[in-house]
């Protein structure tokens, strides 16, 4: 047990929310943890599941008198809670997001953040394809990255107790500035949602190949994307919205590349192939020698005959 | 114990190979089993780790007296196997493979397999990114679909024998013509490959992201990618050189539905994002409610601290 905050309050109960809710749990970080949630279904659930003392039909009343204050909704909803819970934020108070985007979420939300209360945006990457109050669990952000992107002149004792915290939780931390945060996560997250999204879509759309046979065949690929494919619209959509640029210049590359793949094939160039294949497998590896995932031959899906 | 086969040649050791073996011992379905494979490394290996009774330097001498001949090689090399093989294999004996594209391999061995020999064209819907004699386990086929493709005035009981066998080992099993599977294939597998391939290719090659970066940060959707782009090069060049047609085909598609997305993003248009999001993750609670992934949230990757 090491109580870091007498009061979190977490405004947004879905994956993140609850995971993080149940992290807290698990090491003892908070002393109290109130939360808010926009549906009387989710404060019911959060209520009933035990991840918070109280629940709010607001996110203002849920904030009061909170130590530590942690935006768990969709991006673009950030400004307008922001907006809303400003007034009662009270002084030392430490506020935070999790959102996948950076840039706008500064600058959304900064205004509203008043003097003395210390916003430190933080995006912990960690994630699955799920989503609600029901989905969290609290190993979810173990040897997981959680970037923060601290504001130019903020205070530094804020940023460092965060980074405690969510080393706490499991995960490592790591400081970057909003901008360079979403060049990072345009490539390793926003394009190949995008990417997976756009596959899905195009296997709907056959006449030659039917929705059936594209299920019960998904084993060799396709299965992989549809997973990605399976998180919530609404916090992707905002995503997208929300970091433009970056996600364009990562397609405009992307294009590109898919250009002189799709020449190989047609000109049966084996060698381009070959390498460019033999380039990617090397990726991998690095990958889980980097610990972010497991080379276990059947990555864990052995699935017994009902 | 079920022996459906007195000698059963495996030709070619690695994932597939391996694990054919591993499933034919554990469900009885061979008396003997016999090995070829390229490599001194993969034939000792083979023996030692006791996936055949008896192991071969030459594709010939391994398919003497064998009733039932599987090919586990690169779909390149399925045409020279069958010519090496077809005088030696014996009357009545089932030939088939394991290739990912079905057209090509008909073209390429039908001419060399002698009367009496029944050809039968197969290909399990089932796969890691490991390769190797070492990567393979018998579980690997259960509950996955397994496609034969047998020609027109082919011997309805051999079909009906290798359909026994692959269900012996776990599978569900489908009959359809050669292109057809190469369609169906071409969706569900190649695209997604070729894609993935892609995105590692395209994240490589940025000056903004370091590798560094990409690798730690890959948890957000990027991993999933490297696994799909980590199968065996070889294997892969083969597959996009032999399915060429309906790769090409299915690219075209997946562009055209990029730019609309693409274009989406550029305007700011969350409704078109939203909507096609929304549809995608229909298709994932598909194959889930078909069997052929897990909804488990954490997808068996939780990794402790180390």
């Amino acid at each position: 047990m090491n109580v870091m905050f007498q009061k979190v309050a977490m405004l947004g109960l879905g994956l993140i929310g609850s995971s993080l809710c149940l992290a807290m749990r698990k090491h003892g970080l908070a002393q109290n943890i109130v939360g808010y949630a926009k549906t009387p279904e989710t404060r019911q659930v959060a209520l009933e599941i035990g991840l918070v003392d109280q629940v709010y039909a607001t996110a203002a009343e849920a904030v009061c008198g909170a130590d530590l204050v942690i935006m768990c909704v969709p991006v673009g909803a950030c400004g307008q809670l922001a907006q809303e819970i400003g007034p009662h934020l009270s002084p030392g108070a430490i506020l935070t997001d999790v959102g996948s985007v950076k840039g706008t979420i500064v600058r959304d939300c900064a205004s509203f953040v008043p003097q003395g209360v210390h916003f430190v945006p933080g995006h912990p990457i960690a994630g699955t394809e799920q989503s609600g109050p029901r989905s969290g669990f609290a190993e979810l952000f173990e040897n997981r990255w959680c970037i923060l992107t601290p504001l130019a002149g903020g205070d530094a004792a804020a940023t460092a107790k965060l980074e405690a915290f969510w080393q706490a939780c499991g995960s490592n931390t790591e400081l970057m500035t909003p901008d360079h945060h979403d060049l990072v996560l345009a490539i390793t997250s926003h394009l190949p949602h995008l990417i997976a999204y756009t596959t899905v879509a195009t296997a709907s759309d056959l006449e030659s190949v039917t929705d059936t046979e594209v299920i019960k065949y998904s084993a060799s690929g396709f299965r992989d994307f549809t997973r990605i494919a399976a998180s919530d619209p609404t916090m992707w959509r905002d995503v997208f919205l929300n970091n433009k640029e970056a996600v364009l210049e990562m397609l405009g590359r992307f294009t590109e590349e898919l250009a002189v793949l799709q020449r190989a094939v047609r000109w049966g160039d084996g060698e381009t192939l070959f390498n460019l294949f033999t380039r990617a497998r090397e990726a991998r590896r690095n990958i889980i020698a980097a610990g972010q995932d497991t080379a276990s031959p059947d990555f864990g899906r052995v699935q017994k005959k009902s």
